[in-house]
């Protein structure tokens, strides 16, 4: 150990070669030590972790010293009516430090199983990349959008030719000015699918610049748009663009939000749509990342993708008896296989939810996935607009009690 | 065990009543072997973990059943030349499960350090909670605004009779119609502060009702705003308003990045900036949440709160000799004391940058922090457009025959 | 006349330099003759104007060849509960080719004066500029917002030393890597200010750039942000904040809208705050644009300014007996002297509503023009929502076989 | 005259139909002394005017008391190197009462003709309406979804049954809970097409009720989105999507902007570009709704049109020797047939510049007409750009004693 470390200290051993030179599980003491010696710290909790690391060294992470425990609780059971998750009850694991968030998704969940579960429906899936290209002028410019209009099977064949799980689904360019970007989209079933988009658009990328002249300026040209809040995710989706709703009688309402259905509405209204409005925010919702963000922590998904998670719109629209509330994820980039999913403790999260690895068809898993985050996310909305509901509802009783 | 699970199973004990009959870890055992029941699974990797939990059940989470494990990397050195971290060299702690991120982040740490560190500062410091009254009309609207206007002392009042640790800076009121939004800010020290000021505001939505007769129909009226990508806090900022920036000469960009200063800063106009207003976003950035995701898991923040960092601003000048680069992070609301911050593995983290629990005197670790993770967010675009700029710069060469 | 035509061709005399050597309309007959050559065309309708143009041709127009004459019609009388505008009743002009538009806005005045008025509050009050310094690294840029926060006396003074009208406010420093961005506040009185506030801005940018060593890159950065889609006016407001509401029993809302409060309210929800959201709108009305279109080109207003006031929230809230119908326009930008306000049609649009000129005390004409204005937007929204709402109605009841 | 003012002040004749008793002119004129009357104002200038209104009463206005007279100045000649107005020499008609803007534009001009001319393309080109319909919960959405995706050519034959000159190109269904906006997109030729194409959809909408069982709630559901500033026409396009750009060498840059190179792409990134992110702005240019708003008062386009004008994108990309600097209107509404296009004055406008009246073959008048808006929005650009890089430059020297 004390030779790495020196080694390490002088600089002739790179502190990510490591692995080159020892297995993973002493690659990982020994760059942890060389650590603590540098920041004058002690990091035992952080080096007594339990899973296997052998495949995550080589594909989760670099510079591996160990790993961060994170709480994992669960909420449940709720009752799931997709088309994929279809008549599913669910404990949907949630790791998070947030105390109260486990306990209030844990209240939708059975508000919605009491009312006979959430419907839930995937309206789009398709997920994006963007090159950007510089032409020399606009007349160019045009030129290129011509050609990728006119030759969407070149692109086809090119993108296909570099996997065999992806689909390609549509290739759109837009200008401005000198730049043009292309936006791919692809079915990349049961992967979230940015890196087989990103290989497949490098090739896509190639055969544009060599048809058109144009130059290949970057692989993504922040149309596509990743992991930045961005308005042609919201219209158009990327990933899954999932709703979910449920219906509630005002006996619902009073019996488990001790709100009423006109006071539920009416805190959507100000707070979710008009709030929203007002401040210019592209997210209608209460606290749609707080619940997404728990389920892709606890399922290996990238957690920078809350970002695109965040931009949901919630709705409650007065029915005849009751309220129908509802929420409507534009993009929401999730997979089962590759990422994080494999990794022992997500894996786990994901068999408990039935959709652990690739499904069959291809697709299945995640698309089933996507029906139970939104379903999460709506119950986590439905127990946080009740709970500010209902304490309008106690300050306006209170006051009229004194009127 | 068999004991409780077959009361969990009849429904006499609730799954989250466990802890009030059994000390933690028994009480998370058992719900763990009921959720493993229950969903036909095995959680053996949920169940091995090894931080403490005493706390964590009564602050962290609910209904617990075990952890999940996030691997963590390092990438550094990094020197961080700010007003609270100063002259500080670091290795930034990454919790991530995507491969290539951390090697990317030490990359641009590695330009970093070498181009002599990465200025920082903080130019704004302030939490916010926005609750949403309904007045009558729209004249008393407009009295509600003026009360607010002509109050602040009161409302100061109100808001310090909360904490002992917040400091009450603001109250602005923005008026839709019948809904009047109080935007209240507060110095929240070392704190992330969404508690502290949640609390401050339910005190000062009381008065305010109780002084103008509108009613407070939500603590939170999406004015604040909290995990919603939103222009309001773009522009005025949330939390801490950071900005990162290093100079880098022709050659470093040529040794480390293996481009030169006009491309990079090609691919930063073509990308961050021109392909970000083509794609209506609220973020000019290549991949600025993927390190704050990172940072934050590692260091016990709210993962929710990526969302607010994703909007982020890179800019590349061409400078005389070289280039200046920086990234503006205008909402980056973070903590070092509360939320997960004292979980064991993620006290480690905060160790390791040397900011772990409250500061002396109280905010200067958070704002040691907050200047870390800019210098980190700054680092990952450096290595990402360079990475962009040099395949860009390949393929000209290639085309020009130079290659 | 042939000469100049013969000068004007031969290029030795400039098209804009006529009114040197001739008075204004033999000027304009030169010129508007010398286009009728150069296109082919005949140009006698643009010739045929009657108002005076020697001031026209000095302060509004170069270039001069006639006028286009905008058919105006007027909508009311609409009875306005402003403060500036207090219990009046007006004849709205307005100036349009679009048909129905007027017929709209009429209906609509009819309703709110039934109603007993619109109750018009204006919320906020400054118009804006914000010039644009380059930094030399971060750290100069958190200088130079120091030096801002601190020296308000000193910018005060500068502002304040070009203007005899204009009232400086405030100034706010916003920073996004090495760009500085000043925004300038006053309070304008009677003129839209555009102009006295650059030219007090220029002033101010001059004594930051002597101050700092920030260098002046533009007078304007577009954070003002003149006559462009932008949150921050959305959020902050520029020019007038004004908000206009009414409430409407359900008999005046059958009797003159044809529908119900249910069926008018979810039009609102579906199309003006759903489908906005779901668009990534920065607009949440039916079509507050077209009513300021046609108030602005009457007035003499800046017609580009339409930009800004289309960002406008409506909103019908469900009331008992009814609804409270309600338009917000953030940032509304208007004048009654200056620009176009002294042309004469445009003169006698405003002296209709009773604000040609200059207010005594200064301010209070701009105001009450600005009640007038957000009284009539109301008016435009109710009509249309009522319109929309009554097909649908009338569908729904077909529906139901009670047509 | 006295007979019906005494009617219409009694109440026993309405203000609007004047029409039905009187011949145009003279129902005018007595509307107009009504008003003089009621609002003890003298209208002499309103009702000077010279422009044939038997049409105009019938088809652009109602309650029509005379004209308001916006001063006309003309920018050019402009080469415009378009596929539309390809090699076309043009004076650019401007109605505006905001001094200096003429002359601005005109100075652009100069410079697009100098430098050879503007390059003008449309990229897209397509009118939308979109109707919102309430489905009855989210797998009912999902069905309407699946119906317009599926019934292509019956939403085609409803569409074009209610038209002979508009044609059907594309349904795209967007669903947000139980709201589903379905945005019909159509080749309006030289109409700019509202009407048209809201008749349309009114076809479409009762089919689609009928077809699915969802209630058609508005004709227009915001998803179209008209006359707001909305990310949706920004990114899909909403009229012409329109790119306009030029080439600069240094010496044009040198005499004709007084400025360079450099200082002009600085001005622009700093301004357009980043200030317009900080700003949180959908507009990334200098003022491109100044010179679209002159060219539709000028042209009898729609005023509130301005607005999606407004979201451009201005680009100065260094290029070897110079510049080249672009314009993206990604949502320009233009028609040469319809709305105010045949009134006198504005047809004579459009005349000037070649476009007035339906083209052969359909549509290339109006498309002819988006590039030379474009071209015009170019030297509007170019020329503010230039004075503030000037006014840069002229500071940089003086400050480094060269000046």
């Amino acid at each position: 150990m004390d030779e790495y470390i020196r080694r390490l200290a002088e600089g002739s051993l790179k502190l990510y070669a490591l692995e080159k030179e020892l297995p993973p599980e002493e690659a990982v003491r020994v760059r942890r030590a060389f650590i603590e010696a540098e920041t004058g710290t002690r990091l035992p909790a952080v080096g007594s972790f339990s899973i296997g690391i052998d495949r995550v060294v080589k594909r989760n992470i670099e510079n591996m010293i160990g790993t961060v425990q994170v709480p994992l609780g669960v909420a449940g059971p709720i009752l799931v009516n997709g088309e994929y998750a279809a008549a599913r009850s669910c404990y949907i694991p949630l790791a998070t430090t947030e105390g109260a968030l486990v306990a209030s998704v844990n209240r939708g969940c059975s508000l919605i199983t009491r009312a006979g579960g959430a419907d839930v429906r995937i309206m789009r899936d398709g997920m994006t990349r963007a090159p950007v290209f510089a032409a020399r002028d606009v007349a160019h410019a045009r030129e290129v959008v011509a050609w990728v209009e006119g030759h969407t099977e070149e692109i086809r064949e090119a993108a296909e030719s570099t996997t065999k799980h992806g689909e390609f689904l549509s290739a759109t360019a837009y200008v401005a000015g000198t730049s043009v970007f292309v936006r791919l989209e692809f079915d990349t079933k049961d992967a979230m699918g940015m890196n087989m988009v990103t290989i497949a658009s490098q090739k896509v990328g190639e055969v544009i610049e060599r048809e058109t002249g144009a130059h290949l300026v970057a692989l993504s040209g922040n149309m596509c748009t990743d992991k930045k809040p961005a308005a042609i995710n919201l219209i158009q989706g990327r990933g899954k663009t999932v709703v979910a709703g449920v219906r509630l009688t005002e006996t619902m309402v009073a019996d488990l939000l001790k709100t009423d259905a006109e006071t539920l509405a009416e805190v959507n209204y100000r707070k979710n749509l008009v709030g929203s409005a007002r401040a210019a925010s592209f997210g209608f919702n209460a606290h749609a990342a707080n619940v997404i963000a728990a389920i892709f922590i606890a399922c290996g998904q990238d957690a920078a993708h809350v970002v695109e998670g965040s931009s949901a719109i919630t709705t409650v629209d007065r029915v005849s008896g009751g309220v129908y509330v509802s929420v409507t994820l534009p993009s929401l980039p999730v997979g089962t296989v590759g990422g994080g999913t494999s990794i022992d403790t997500q894996r786990e999260c994901l068999a408990m939810l039935g959709v652990a690895g690739g499904g069959d068809p291809p697709g299945v898993h995640a698309k089933a996935f996507a029906e139970i985050v939104a379903a999460g996310v709506l119950a986590g909305e439905l127990s946080l607009l009740g709970a500010l509901a209902a304490q309008h509802l106690a300050r306006a009783h209170q006051d009229h009690g004194r009127g």
